[in-house]
């Protein structure tokens, strides 16, 4: 095997490869990168045995063949190296590396060993804008539990039903759903790890308008963009029941500003946070809200105009939950529907039903 | 106690304050920020026992007084606050903060057992334009000892002989002299904490034109500059007599690019650090040095043009030091000055013979 590439060409594709690269594992061979000369291209591939994402790009292959080379040094010498072509070779003992005056040797992985990217077998298609896409995973995933005990919360539902995409992550704390409307897309129901999807929104960005492809199926979810391919294992078992959670009767709804109720929430938040409590007192009255906190070395109260057409309610929070929540909403203005200080506050943009989110209040002494 | 003072002069005053709070502290009241108001001003004092930083700025005092105000939180406090005025009151028990519509109570430190910065008897004065004095620490401090067992090379040494001020920072691997020129100084000798010129230097930043008075006395230097006062113990002792291993005749002597080298170092680095050995082999030739490293999974070999004068050598040194000095020097072009495998290698730019950097090789297999 013998090819030469573009150093910028190789940094583009490892940006994305090295996604799939666990830096936990013990198994050595899921630290490397195969890599597979062909014709006139490579495709690489890097596998953490959830994920797999599989990448082509144009080189001058002078000589067809595979092998696998350790991605972190690889990695980081590629990115030192000056933007000029380098020629990469198969030898008997070990990969050699040749770029202007710089010539590496590297340690030449077993490519028999590597793991197979598995086979999709079956699965329906929708095709989503890059970019909405995104938007769809950076409004819910810091709502996916980390616990790992209970597996099935870790992933995001993801589902397709007349027409509508619906995504929803859960903690326990908090519940995030972010709806899009689609034309003519088939109905289907998967959970997606929730770390599949912070890689895939790191990988496509934020502003591009391309397509990406999903392709569902009952045990892997397969992703398309530009020359990239990501297939992820699903999650096995069935979602939690969270409209049960979910009420639509609200005594009292609040309209707000985000960023000022934003930033109050942020200062009052240090003092809670000192404390260790995590806990901000909200005393929503008819036309203000004050947030309060304190700890042992002090008291924060912050005050926030607020439209308030329900009666008043003093609830407690965890001020970084919610602030977590109200970073991700880019609209100015806010709505807080609450019943009780026991029972979930639903937040929504102003003028945009097509996100919900709901947080658990702490209980506080009255 | 009461004052209105801006929220912008506010963290301009923390921003340099917070340099001489100790992190690491068991001693509370050395975490407070010392406030005193009076006529139409705050000073303010921090103070870790070895460095006190004084600063004068400011304000709208309705009542003298003075406080002590644990810092952390009430740092992160004015950081998120609206750029608006502020109010702080000393009330009975707490000091009260008041901005727009944000209200804080905050902890009162015991103003009474705040150390007393300590009064600097006598001294000599010198003073330097802020940016070279920044550039001069810059350039040596790098190379002061982090080894608190030779507490004396944890400072640099500061000398002031015939008009030439000297700054020379050594810690048993690496040796770093700057010096400048000045006009009618007196002369001077002083050991300084590394730690104190580094946090100075970071204060007075890299680009101001304005001057940096110092005060040089026994026990004592202060710095002093704009409305800022700086008091530092200067370590008691002699300093290394440095002189001695330095040598004045080289066999040897390289011209090298500093770019080309640096870059070249910094991927077979690379290598090198991924072994833990931190080596790299330098062969320098006639026009030619090939540098190399290698480590369990690989080899690194780099060329780069130089032209040599003398003989050639195989000589090795650790890559991470040889590249702090190379960054500190805007130089594009380097001499290298070398006598043998175990002498300390003689690095200066090309045209420019106020810096001076010593290296002391590892010694390797031939």
């Amino acid at each position: 095997m013998k090819f030469t590439i573009n150093q910028r060409e190789m940094i583009y594709a490892l940006n994305i490869l090295t996604r799939a690269i666990s830096t936990k594992t013990t198994m050595e061979i899921l630290k490397g990168i195969f890599i597979e000369a062909k014709a006139n291209h490579l495709t690489m591939k890097t596998n953490d045995l959830s994920m797999s994402i599989i990448i082509e790009i144009p080189a001058l292959v002078e000589e067809e063949g595979v092998t696998v080379i350790e991605s972190y040094l690889f990695n980081d010498i590629i990115r030192k190296l000056p933007d000029d072509a380098i020629t990469i070779e198969k030898k008997t003992d070990h990969i050699s590396l040749i770029c202007s005056q710089s010539k590496y040797k590297l340690l030449m992985m077993d490519d028999e060993t590597f793991p197979k990217v598995p086979e999709q077998t079956d699965g329906v298609e929708i095709v989503i804008n890059q970019s909405v896409f995104s938007n769809m995973i950076k409004m819910t995933n810091f709502a996916v539990s980390r616990d790992e005990t209970r597996a099935i919360l870790t992933g995001s539902l993801l589902e397709v039903k007349n027409n509508v995409m619906k995504m929803v992550s859960i903690d326990g704390y908090n519940i995030a759903i972010k709806k899009v409307v689609l034309q003519d897309a088939p109905d289907a129901s998967v959970i997606v790890p929730g770390r599949t999807l912070n890689e895939i929104q790191k990988i496509i960005g934020y502003n591009v308008d391309d397509e990406i492809s999903l392709v569902i199926g009952s045990n892997y979810i397969t992703f398309e963009f530009d020359n990239v391919k990501i297939i992820s294992k699903v999650l096995e078992g069935e979602y939690i029941k969270y409209e049960q959670v979910i009420e639509s009767e609200f005594g009292i709804e609040v309209d707000v500003d985000n960023r000022e109720f934003y930033d109050a929430i942020d200062r009052a938040a240090l003092m809670a946070n000192k404390s260790r409590s995590y806990i901000v007192i909200f005393d929503f009255e008819k036309d203000q809200v004050t947030i309060s906190s304190q700890s042992e070395i002090g008291q924060a109260k912050e005050e926030v105009e607020i439209n308030n057409t329900g009666k008043n309610i003093r609830i407690g929070f965890n001020p970084n939950y919610l602030m977590k929540a109200l970073r991700v909403i880019e609209d100015e203005e806010l709505v807080l529907r609450m019943t009780s200080p026991v029972r979930p506050c639903f937040i929504q943009p102003k003028n945009n039903d097509s996100y919900e989110y709901y947080l658990v209040p702490i209980r506080i002494n009255q």
